[in-house]
């Protein structure tokens, strides 16, 4: 059985990544915070962390870079995608609905739902969307917006499914755990992660996103993160198709490593969406194979 | 007069920045969000808006960045840099704390000072600071952890001042204003912000970056946001210094145009640290304008 930490209270979006990821017999421990899930699975707590680490609306979870940048390192080796809509629970038998609890983010995302639906409803903000469901179970609230999970934590009642006012809002959130264990396999459908604090000097961060398009290597996020709450020095997270088992990543790992020591490696692992890379033309792992081959041909005198 | 829109309501840290970009005589007009205040100034019903573009601790404001790539553009002309720290306001007479108030990023950025001298007290979220200074002063709570210029606003007693668990953090904030206006003068110390929607091929990003790093451009701030809250696409914000009236930036600007139709410039303006731009060895205006210069002449047939 694994234990995996994650950014709780119980009943929220992270639950449902957590649970979405976590085999049968695991158990799921919430923490308070996003560094503390991840100082858990650090310190041998539990075996793995489960963080959200990117939304399509809000962008990426500060907290969660952040962290897995300094201190001991850790790796990602899966990861889930949950459409961002939500539930609307009252207690049984409410008649009229005068307040809607959630969490500002949450609020934020269901405006125009609420005044369609609930005209002239005030919105009231809580820590988080499990404790808006935790007020209305009290009484200090009538209706919570909440994650479509926490019903299963609070005798409520379910007033409306899948509401949001974007439609296609996703967050991703990433399963961590200490390395020295091995690496998923490749799956031609990956994704890998660095973090690379790049030089302070002009063109540093376009000589490495140079050494991954030479290499016909396909971004899919790039965030420059200021360091230590500073605006002068940056953190560049850059997550990449393809994974640290194939030649052409290993290829640009090195090239990336030796033009910039302060480089980590934060994960390679299976996409939640199957996306599949896109391989340029000669820039395939064969092709790389080839090469390496050539010039140790050379080297030998056998070939020219 | 005139008369500028700001991400409300009274009391906070956008008000504050707003103050100190005004003149005397400016009229603040809050609205209660960024997509507000910068429709606002679109329609002509303000002058300018102030709105906050991005935290040393949490990253980009996305609800601003977004509002600007899309819609009617807008200019920065000028900002402001603020020290991230909070009051913390009390009812006068106040006695014991037993909660404290304020909205969740707030929250978080003084919880180790609240734990040390606060202890016990239990925090309640808000849907902004100055939300917290309302609830403290309706007696709803009984301390609130504000912007420094709520007191101004809230018949409330100041019980501590330059609170912050994070000793620099700073948020930074744009005045912007419709097309059609006089840029600022250059400076030597100025920032350039644009917007580009690359082309979603790899190496794309690479490419516009080199544009800059072959011109001896520092960078001051890069951010991939997914368009439309889909992971799929992505614009970049690309902030750098210098000022588009200069020769090396506006050879710069010539050729990201070209790679990039959909590039959108977003301002040039003063910065409020004052730092100077780095000017490389051969990227110094004169250097782009007597290039200039000799392919004129080659042309002319006067020089070879």
């Amino acid at each position: 059985m694994t234990r995996i930490a994650y950014f709780g209270p119980e009943g929220t979006f992270t639950e449902q990544a957590a649970r979405s990821l976590a085999a049968d017999g695991d158990e799921l421990v919430p923490f308070e915070t996003i560094p503390l899930a991840l100082s858990a699975v650090r310190k041998g707590e539990t075996d793995a962390a489960c963080v959200p680490v990117e939304n399509s609306v809000e962008g990426v979870v500060p907290a969660t870079l952040d962290t897995l940048a300094e201190g001991e390192p850790l790796i990602a080796f899966a990861e889930a995608l949950l459409p961002v809509h939500f539930s609307v629970l009252t207690r049984p038998g409410t008649t009229e609905i005068r307040t809607v609890a959630s969490h500002p983010h949450a609020l934020a995302q269901v405006r125009l739902w609420v005044e369609a639906n609930l005209p002239g409803a005030r919105s009231v903000a809580t820590s988080s969307t499990a404790a808006a469901a935790v007020a209305v179970q009290r009484g200090d609230f009538d209706a919570a917006v909440t994650a479509p999970v926490a019903v299963q934590h609070y005798p409520l009642e379910v007033r409306a499914t899948e509401v949001a006012d974007v439609r296609d809002a996703r967050t991703r959130f990433l399963l961590v755990r200490r390395p020295r264990q091995p690496l998923p396999e490749p799956t031609g459908a990956d994704r890998t992660s660095i973090v690379a604090a790049a030089a302070n000097r002009t063109g540093a961060l376009a000589e490495l996103l140079t050494e991954l398009a030479g290499r016909g290597i396909n971004l899919t996020r790039l965030d420059a993160r200021p360091a230590r709450g500073n605006f002068g020095e940056y953190r560049f997270f850059i997550d990449f198709e393809g994974h640290v088992a194939e030649p052409r990543i290993g290829d640009a790992l090195t090239a990336l490593r030796r033009r910039c020591r302060n480089v980590r490696f934060l994960g390679s692992h299976p996409r939640a969406d199957g996306v599949r890379a896109t391989i340029a033309e000669s820039a395939g792992n064969e092709d790389f194979v080839d090469a390496a081959d050539w010039v140790a041909a050379v080297r030998r005198g056998e070939q020219a």
